[in-house]
């Protein structure tokens, strides 16, 4: 593991859950990693973990940088840290490359790959699965695509942050475009689950028999068996947040509209995201659907213990 | 297997899909089994291959039976089945057990469960899960609930059958009601899986490569896994067709409503399979709601080889 980054130097923008652990993984895999949140406290706390001195900007991070890996929530936040005022696509070397890890529509990715272009700079769209603790462990599933050079180039990182990395095609979109269906069908999948357990306890079951009934029959999702556990244990702590979902079943809506295709069923559940997220609960754990569908109808469902 | 049986009578009514396998399994175990079909060729065949004289009539096959499975399509075939103008519970001894596999409301279950009572007769209210395949091996999910004694005299049948068996409850219609809130979860996965799939259509992804990466990621289901490589393939004979999810969402859109509890998420999966059937579907794989996405919006999918 430590071969792959010889001390090279890559700088990764924006520490929040997934690009901590990215960091970390690849100051293990043996890459000199400058890191840089718009959270100071959390910018000195990963410079002081690996006894370097925290950079003061985002400009700073990438200075001598091969790569940088931008793990920021969404493609504005993306789009004005390389290309906004003090962006890092001008502080960059000539051929280093971008790995952008944010979720977002496909045309954002094609019109980022053609902006780092013009700076010189190779692009690679590669949006992450697999959540928090799988970015810790180096583990990520990557949906990757790009010019083959920015591909070559990026593999000692895609490595050292990923477990199983797709390597979709030569264009840069097609990875946002897979991400974007995977999320149709996760945020669906949520919504599903918490309207099927919060009906359950209207009909009267027990819920734990139902989340054992359901993970091991048809009815059963990935979500479905990584979220509904929040609800048993009544803990909306955010893994995930609802305003995630808002957010890329917002995007998919969008994208399916404007290629006029229809999308009732991701209508339906980003209506109940919205719903949750205007209750107030946007920033909780996404499992809080259920909470929406138990308090709009007079439903308990179990508390934190 | 055979010493469950001990050569004595199961009776089993409708020799669909399910109920074929499921009657096989049991004369595999040992059971002498009555097997009863609307269609006399289906009635001739099962008896044919047991070696024995084929029952005239559904009453002739439950003469002398102990139990009688009945593994029609829905609640009113069980009714008019069971106590309907020559229903099979004026013909059974005193005691038998029926063994009600439908899936059905569970208000339905308890109707059918007090009526049996009235006739002398145990209920067990046990639909089951699990496909064609795990019927002929003996290895279906069994969603029971019901009186204890009706569990009890119900064992070896149950273990003939099934590969795994969810005790429920005491009372007929909890295993019912589980069995909706998986319905619900498989029908909208199935209408979910449509939907993204001809959207990465539209998107101009590979499918293949979508299903393989959707497969090992968060946005996958247990019916995504199953049902889309019927579009992939190209093949929509039906395993499952489209009329059994109008019915089953239907059912989950009647109780929901009759409790005042909101189901968007489903009912818009309900539209999808009401639009598949309108749109000439009914009777083919429930994986043709990939089809009318994909005729709505001018996209073509994969054809047949």
């Amino acid at each position: 593991m430590e071969t792959l980054g010889q001390g090279r130097t890559v700088a990764v923008i924006g520490l929040g859950a997934m690009g901590y652990g990215m960091a970390a993984s690849l100051r293990r895999g043996g890459f000199t990693v400058a890191a840089f949140d718009v959270r100071p406290e959390v910018t000195r706390r990963f410079a002081e973990e690996g006894g370097m001195a925290a950079p003061p900007s985002a400009q700073a991070a990438v200075a001598g940088a091969e790569w940088v890996v931008t793990v920021v929530v969404n493609a504005d936040q993306t789009h004005a840290l390389l290309f906004g005022e003090g962006g890092v696509a001008t502080a960059l070397q000539p051929g280093a490359v971008i790995l952008s890890c944010a979720t977002m529509a496909p045309e954002r990715a094609r019109e980022f790959a053609a902006a780092a272009a013009r700076h010189g700079l190779a692009y690679l769209d590669c949006p992450i699965s697999g959540g928090a603790q799988r970015a810790a462990e180096g583990a990520l599933t990557v949906l990757a695509s790009g010019a083959p050079e920015a591909m070559a180039k990026a593999e000692p990182v895609l490595q050292a942050m990923a477990a199983k990395i797709y390597r979709l095609g030569d264009e840069p979109g097609i990875g946002a475009a897979f991400k974007m269906v995977n999320q149709l069908l996760a945020g669906v999948h949520i919504a599903a689950a918490s309207e099927a357990m919060v009906f359950a306890k209207r009909l009267g079951l027990d819920l734990r028999r139902v989340y054992e009934v359901i993970t091991a029959s048809a009815g059963n999702s990935w979500m479905f068996e990584n979220r509904m556990p929040h609800v048993l244990d009544g803990d909306y702590t955010p893994r995930s947040a609802v305003d995630i979902f808002t957010k890329d079943l917002g995007i998919v809506s969008d994208m399916a509209r404007g290629a006029k295709f229809p999308t009732p069923v991701a209508s339906a559940a980003l209506q109940m995201f919205l719903m949750t997220a205007a209750a107030g609960m946007g920033r909780d754990d996404d499992a809080s659907v259920a909470r929406l569908y138990a308090s709009v109808s007079g439903i308990d469902l179990p508390g934190p213990p």
